[in-house]
């Protein structure tokens, strides 16, 4: 796949590869939702499966039951709490889960200012990552960019400032950890780097400024926020201040998981559907 | 003093008002504080005082004891660490750090997409406040905007959510004190409600979507974010995406202190000048 530029580019490379994947909506009776649905069956790339009932919960149960079966590619939340989707999806004897893996959240946003698409981790559904939760999502954020088509995607992780300070914010400290598995090829091809802040991340004069050398060049990729505080800050600043369009997902279901939030456009969620089909 | 629009209205109404105050700049050899000093000088509000020495510490310490004897009533930082500043306010023998104060930061932006003022903190300063320190930054919010003329300032707590979770967040147990405090009339005329997230603090819209009730009804004056990650995600996203022109200063020394970071611009230092002389 060549290099996805910005979610217009990315549902025509889908097209052009002949991507087909069926999404699983659980009860698609939101306004935003039925108009990303209609944007959806106009693109041959995705095929719906509406999966309604008067119980939520029995709706969602469905859904993860076709996932199981293989008879859908992609989960999708409509007018549903998150919470209810949630509980179904992590259920030990029938949600799909995958041992080993992490329910997080990834955002992608194309931000007028910025010249290339930035992903992003977890502005939604992990709190306080742990040093092994990081990991995982660290490996999220460079499969998703090789799976945009960039070959040596640049991970910032992400602090305030640059400084490593085991005392007052001990997972500077387990950046360094992160830094030598990636040197090690732990996730592939990439080049992880921090801390650093969002600005040194993203913004090369900035870092020059500074007097800081990263590997990032200020032309981050991706960003790892510590936590989800810090995320959400960044996430709503972006798309309330910054005009920034969005998608978002979930991985280490069995499937990616569509879940978006009720503020979201119908854009973000016809984007959030293109994005979990590269997976 | 009138409702302060932005900070082209803040220099005008400062001059008008005939405010007049001394401000102890430490070192000031880097180009961008020179810049903002030529421009000061042109102001008939400031007085800058030079404070220079080869050993930074030196010119700290005479900085700090004009302050003590009255004779400077802003204290800035040129071309010297941060840490060796703060070490010489923060010394308990000759410092201006005042008991029962604390050594906080707060932002005024001036966001393109906001049709107001938005103040917060803290994005430099205290990693991760406590239920006492929150307290106190929530004070200083409200005495900013009142210097502003905002009469009845609207102040979000703010958290990735509007859900109080103990468990997870036990800061947004905290934020139910603070809003009762602010009920009970303990920061004068103003109006706190959280947790919120930044989007339903600081759009109406949103908030109806999400079929929140709040006070701040969107239009939040001020913000203050649970730690220091999510408020500097906060400014740099603003900064960097968002256009968005910014003061800063440090409260709880016995005077107003600016302490640009190394990346700020002119504008901003001087911006920042002018946003202590409202104190």
């Amino acid at each position: 796949m060549e290099n996805i530029k910005d979610f217009n580019d990315l549902t025509q490379q889908l097209e052009q590869r002949g991507v087909h994947k069926r999404v699983a909506v659980v009860c698609p009776n939101d306004e935003s939702t039925i108009w990303a649905l209609d944007k959806v069956r106009r693109q041959s790339f995705i095929d719906p499966i509406l999966v309604d009932n008067d119980d939520p919960r029995k709706a969602a149960r469905e859904a993860i039951s076709l996932v199981r079966q293989g008879k859908a590619d992609i989960l999708m939340k409509g007018l549903i709490g998150t919470d209810v989707l949630l509980h179904e999806i992590l259920d030990r004897e029938e949600g799909i889960l995958v041992e080993g893996e992490l329910l997080t959240h990834i955002t992608a946003a194309a931000i007028p200012t910025y010249d290339k698409l930035l992903f992003f981790t977890d502005a939604a559904v992990i709190p306080r990552p742990t040093q092994e939760q990081r990991v995982i999502q660290v490996r999220y954020l460079v499969e998703l960019c090789h799976g945009f088509g960039i070959e040596v995607p640049r991970v910032a992780l992400i602090h305030a400032s640059e400084k490593v300070d085991e005392r007052h914010f001990p997972y500077t400290a387990g950046y360094q950890a992160i830094k030598e598995m990636a040197r090690q090829g732990q996730f592939g091809r990439c080049i992880v780097d921090g801390p650093l802040d969002v600005k040194t991340a993203c913004n090369k004069h900035a870092m020059d400024v500074k007097r800081i050398v990263s590997p990032i060049k200020g032309q981050a990729d991706a960003l790892v926020f510590p936590d989800i505080e810090a995320a959400n800050a960044f996430y709503k600043a972006l798309t309330l201040f910054c005009g920034a369009t969005t998608a978002g997902i979930l991985r280490g279901a069995s499937v990616p998981v569509v879940l978006p939030s009720r503020g979201d456009s119908p854009e973000t969620k016809f984007n959030s559907i293109a994005l979990a089909c590269v997976l």
